[in-house]
């Protein structure tokens, strides 16, 4: 996370039972000048023997049961947050939890739709409103600038979110829901950015590239460790002019 | 809607009991070159007096019941719609209905959220579905060319689906699940014309003004009159170079 991380001292990552999420905690845990709490958010820690491995090995990995998807268990994910930060707050919540399927237009249903646009566009919003009191300590606790060492909401994203994108061989890949709960999401970013920017929190959208996980499928171009290195040189060189914006792994603009 | 109307038999507009739908119907049944016929789709034609008189006063506006929300009413104005056009397909979806209110960070709920996605994103793509056949029917009807006279889905989004334009004073109206919603529709005519060009189907999202509509206010800077003369003058005039676009009333192009 390159040389910011030093000042950066809580990252909380949804959704890190798995595939990115499960890489980010490691990268992080495994990097020199490393975050001091890690809370590795996932919805079934029990699930998950390679999270509880890399919380057994690595101090200050912290593993909190979150659904993004129950108000409930948001409710409670943030009492045990706070309680693991004290009156630090927290630097830096990656919205990573998401679901994807490919799925075109004979095949698609309301339902499909209903289910991307609640877990992938309306659970960020929602998770990110719990966590604002600690963003905002986090904020406060620092007189200027912006980026990870101060307060930051990163919304992974994907490049397949892009309404400008998608088209000609951009548009290849056809998946009604999983585009369009993304192009959601990088709005929900810009709504929040629109809110925050003045209290001193960051908040953007990141596209982790085309990564050989579950979600990704064999074929995928990246490795996750690829995609998470290069997602977390992005995140630790983040500033004033990233606020808003839309960024691949490697620090491209992409067109919203 | 300009010289190009007098080759377009036939036009379905949802939403078309009051507001922008309404007068859609309104001013398309007065031009002097208007499409033959007129179908005006509203959730309750029962509580739309103004949308009766037209339908009376006009021959060839034909009042269909349609609830976009609903898979049945959607299959049953199908078929209504096919016994009305017989075989010569439809050549102009406009999907107008939606609903909209201003919600800020601190009031917006889930339920906002999914109920906003739901009528302004799905139900639009779900209509068009349904309604492909007698757009494929019309595409084929003429060999070549895009535009309102052969076959057209048009979105009714708004400039505050705009996730470039979400910034600085274009960001002063907070409106989460309107915003969202709409952006997301933007996303869905980029997939559908990413699938019907091929078809000779023309796919865009159209921004109506702010219009003194129950929706847009009394404080909104256009009249129901002047966006829909600028609307109809945009879509007379739509060809290839507008497939897939995104347009003000104006004709002017909005960023993504």
């Amino acid at each position: 996370m390159s040389a910011s991380v030093s000042v950066c001292s809580s990252v909380l990552i949804t959704g890190s039972s798995r595939g990115l999420g499960l890489q980010l905690v490691r990268q992080l845990a495994e990097s020199s000048n490393r975050p001091a709490t890690i809370i590795a958010a996932a919805r079934n820690p029990a699930g998950a023997p390679h999270l509880q491995e890399l919380s057994d090995t690595y101090p200050g990995v912290h593993i909190v049961t979150l659904d993004v998807d129950s108000e409930q268990s948001i409710s409670s994910a943030l009492q045990e947050v706070h309680s693991i930060l004290g009156n630090k707050g927290l630097n830096c919540l990656i919205n990573n939890a998401a679901i994807g399927r490919t799925i075109d237009i004979n095949a698609v249903t309301p339902e499909d739709m209903m289910q991307m646009f609640q877990v992938n566009s309306v659970a960020p919003l929602f998770v990110t409103k719990a966590f604002l009191p600690l963003l905002q300590t986090a904020a406060a606790g620092q007189s200027a600038g912006m980026g990870i060492h101060r307060a930051a909401v990163i919304n992974i994203s994907s490049i397949l979110g892009s309404i400008g994108e998608n088209t000609g061989a951009g548009a290849n890949l056809k998946s009604y829901a999983y585009r369009t709960s993304k192009a959601a999401l990088n709005m929900v970013t810009r709504c929040l950015a629109a809110d925050l920017g003045s209290e001193g929190i960051l908040c953007m959208s990141l596209h982790p590239g085309w990564v050989r996980t579950d979600m990704g499928g064999p074929q995928a171009t990246l490795g996750v460790e690829e995609s998470v290195s290069g997602m977390l040189s992005v995140l630790g060189s983040l500033s004033e002019t990233d606020h808003g914006g839309f960024k691949d792994y490697l620090g491209h603009t992409i067109p919203w």
